[in-house]
């Protein structure tokens, strides 16, 4: 049977890459920003997309789309902040694809916005392998989770092209061990630009919100 | 595509289900206390192994085996208490199953142990489908995670006997909403047992370890 699955498998990753190219023409063409924020569940992607969305909306026009296997409450939560956000829930279906953000897409302007945040189902593995078109795959590690966690998950932090370490106001009371957590994500990703925030006190999130804009801009730039 | 998909992964997990079937026979006729762990990344699986076995060896004998897609750091780690400890490494694959156990334990006298712990894979979706024959499914769930996990991720909350509630030392720091989190347990699992635990100031090992040896009682007093 091993054969089998793995013809599916490829597949699947096939359509996934042809859908995706598709998805990145096109927001290329309506020069919208997009930005794919994985991590493992509670690493705090939607804190920090709260925040990123309110310090964005005053001069940037920006919209969210949530993954979750079941409930709509990251789409509610961030839906207080005024921006577009639609929910795919994905039953029991551990990532992302192309398809569903096809779908949820179709009918947006996207035009329309500077900026789309994807927030990705909370998994350290399964959305590693499906490319969605976004400019930027950004990979969230907080600092309760412990160091060693790029090295036991290489291969989403090999294919991030950023990554936030989040909730360090939390770092003294959990021990973190910050040269460590470094050398472990440079070890499987060498050079790998490295932000170190927190959503509840706001340190490190001018660093993020400059990235974020400096991104904008080349893509304002770019010919369509 | 997506009927052939559907009907590989069945494929799978009934073949799954069998050799599941004949570990619990195995475990059962061995009279060994077999406990799986699941959860997501760093909610502390390890660190609460590690506490386990340190205080169950004087008067049990004990082993682990641990699931990680790369590095055998968790095994070295559980392999300082003394106990026997054997690492699975699954590349890419985002859950322990039946099949990686079977090949794991060929060689292990299962009938020489009272508990084998099985530390999955971190991940809260995909260990979810995959029964490894165990007498006890304990879900983790850190107070760093957030309260809504369980909404969010239902199946291996619903799938599990147990939760456990871990890092309760850092509940104040990161605001745990501990009323919360219980509502939300029992709302995907009405009637669900939960422990809540600090491997790092021991609070509630002592309910746990207390639950495991009744389990341990029960399984050498049925007859195999």
């Amino acid at each position: 049977m091993q054969p089998r699955i793995v013809e599916v498998r490829q597949g699947i990753l096939k359509k996934n890459d042809l859908l995706a190219r598709g998805l990145r023409e096109r927001f290329e063409a309506a020069g919208v920003t997009v930005v794919n924020l994985v991590s493992s569940p509670g690493a705090g992607k939607t804190a920090l997309l709260e925040e990123t969305l309110r310090r964005l909306q005053p001069r940037h026009r920006v919209a969210a789309l949530v993954g979750d296997l079941a409930t709509d409450n990251d789409a509610k939560r961030l839906g207080r902040s005024g921006a577009p956000v639609r929910q795919i829930t994905t039953g029991t279906v551990c990532h992302l694809d192309a398809e569903m953000l096809s779908t949820a897409l179709a009918d947006w302007d996207l035009a329309a916005l500077d900026f789309l945040f994807i927030e990705n189902v909370g998994n350290l593995v399964c959305p590693a392998s499906y490319d969605l078109g976004e400019r930027l795959r950004a990979v969230l590690l907080s600092v309760t989770e412990g160091e060693d966690k790029p090295l036991k998950y290489p291969t989403i932090f090999n294919g991030a092209d950023l990554a936030l370490i989040t909730k360090i106001d939390l770092a003294e009371a959990v021990g973190f061990d910050r040269a460590e957590a470094l050398k472990n994500l440079r070890e499987v990703r060498p050079g790998l630009e490295v932000i170190e925030a927190s959503s509840r006190t706001g340190a490190g999130m001018e660093v993020w919100l400059g990235r974020l804009g400096a991104m904008a801009e080349r893509t304002a730039q770019s010919p369509a």
